[in-house]
């Protein structure tokens, strides 16, 4: 992490303990005021194109009986964090659950200990990631741009994210490296690996001018904060390519719109990504092998059309579509043209029509 | 893949090719023998610690229109692997699975096509990384070993595994890789993603001089392929640390004596190995935070009692204080004792007993 973003974190996580103190000092029960992250709270901006909190706030009060423990809990995870921090290391939402027995906080199970992290990060406004704690979840990257590394150990050194044929995993290190520089004109995240891969080796990622990013299905929360950094840094768009089912047209939602539960963290959205597909429309143009859409797809088009992130012409005309078609068709069914149609073929007409 | 790796491989697919040609130009209908790898022809030695096939074999004849179907899956897949050889390309088995529409080459489902991938294994007595077939399953390596990479594009260069503080994927690249140089004295092999960057980050790689690898679980074939290769190039022995519950139990047990279903892949198990825990005494002696053994558990104890691979006094003890104990616990549960303490005392603990 870099010593200015460590500064900002710190920063906030001592304020909080500094309130809490200057109440015990006045011989007042300490509380915290955490920003309300349920429904009624949770608006969408279609300005901005993303979930935002209202102004809608809890406290937890320490005089209440009720809210001791979770007040407890909050102060030994801002207190964990804050150690994280200052020792230079991170720490998994797993292992932050193990970890409170040693100072007898007591968490019934991970989910309550995941919710704590929760209120912390509403509490002061930060992403987890930025107190060093992270998902054990990873995505892929790979492509012509070089990071400086903040990671111990590997202060300044920097890197050209082509070094790894295999692609590099986007952990706790690469997620707190700045990108310094890139020849690439564009991302394009894909959804699958077989198409990370087939990317890489048909050296695509040249000829597209493409850093790629592997998503593996709903990517992390840190994925997406990692694409939204290389948009802004470099100042290149972004495209989805995912498979042409609802599940698919929504992981390119998630990372365009972000998602009511992570309201509350600012600067995770990229508003200018572009899904190209697989469309409805394109399952028919290029004759893919596909499947019919079951019960559970039609349901899921059913929620998404009435979703607000899908209120647009663009977005209700494609879940029209998928209901006409009634099919959906992986990524790799492009492989029926040959192993390269969808690096010769596919995504050149997507890339120049967008 | 190295140029005499490849020329091995495509020996064999045109070995397999001529047979066919030469009966057809004998006025022969051709067929293939495949060493049969139903449960009848596996049999484990016990001198090797491994799974073997027997001498028995099953024919694949193309004048039985039985066997026409799968005869001629057969055939494709063979030319599919060729094709990917000669082009210097990879593909997964998803990907394999689509590619064959193209050809009018029809599998009922993926089941199928892996299926037909795993005798074309058995017929020509390669695994199919070696004529380039991937799953897309990956687990993570890090640590001070010089690969030299064959992929096409990094021909000839050569890569130290430390250069990305998140590690690497354990990819098709790395897999056609030699280990060149290491100044590691063991490798060491972890379950959880949480102990892998908890061992990087805390520079423990260094002091304990281990080569790193996340597992994730049972891993896929690529993992146990590396492991081995790096255990043989390198001559140095491997550790496998995994959750104290069966399962993590019989992961160390897959990567040591192979499984019966890869029972004609050679090369594929470190007989060396040793499992370092967590033990079912460990969960005593360090105090863990622990769960009972549910009914599940208590059941695939039963199993590994009785499976070929346990017969040892060794694995035999586990599962008995494992019913004994009647608690399983997660690699993270060290954790209650402060986030080194799984660096700073139990592996030294356990690596000092080795």
């Amino acid at each position: 992490m870099s010593e200015s973003s460590k500064e900002n974190s710190l920063e906030k996580l001592r304020a909080l303990g500094a309130r809490l103190i200057e109440s015990i000092c006045d011989g007042k029960f300490p509380s915290i005021q955490i920003p309300d992250r349920s429904t009624a709270n949770i608006h969408f901006d279609s300005e901005l194109n993303h979930f935002t909190l209202g102004d809608g706030f809890v406290i937890r009060d320490s005089s209440n009986i009720k809210h001791i423990r979770s007040f407890a809990q909050l102060v030994w995870v801002a207190s964990f964090a804050k150690n994280l921090l200052q020792s230079g290391r991170t720490s998994s939402l797993r292992d932050l659950y193990y970890s409170a027995e040693a100072f007898d906080i007591d968490f019934k199970n991970q989910a309550e200990s995941d919710r704590i992290v929760t209120d912390l990060e509403c509490a002061i406004g930060l992403a987890r990631e930025e107190f060093a704690i992270y998902s054990e979840e990873h995505s892929s990257i790979f492509g012509e741009v070089t990071m400086e590394y903040t990671a111990p150990g590997y202060e300044g050194r920097q890197l050209d994210l082509t070094v790894s044929p295999d692609g590099l995993p986007i952990g706790p290190a690469i997620m707190t490296a700045e990108p310094l520089h890139t020849d690439a004109n564009r991302i394009l995240a894909v959804e699958s690996g077989g198409i990370f891969s087939r990317l890489i080796e048909s050296h695509a990622w040249r000829r597209f001018g493409s850093i790629l990013v592997h998503l593996g299905g709903q990517p992390p929360r840190s994925t997406r904060k990692l694409l939204r950094k290389l948009t802004e840094s470099l100042d290149i768009p972004l495209y989805i390519f995912t498979d042409g089912d609802p599940w698919g047209m929504h992981i390119a939602q998630v990372i365009i719109s972000g998602s009511a539960n992570a309201a509350h963290i600012p600067h995770l959205t990229v508003p200018s990504a572009e899904w190209i597909g697989i469309t409805p429309q394109d399952i028919v143009d290029y004759k893919l092998p596909s499947e019919t859409l079951k019960g559970v797809d039609l349901k899921r088009l059913d929620e998404l059309s009435n979703d607000v992130r899908y209120t647009s012409t663009f977005w209700q005309d494609h879940i029209r579509e998928f209901k006409e078609v009634r099919k959906k068709a992986e990524q790799q069914a492009f492989s029926r043209y040959g192993i390269d149609f969808v690096v010769d073929t596919y995504l050149p007409d997507k890339l120049s029509l967008c």
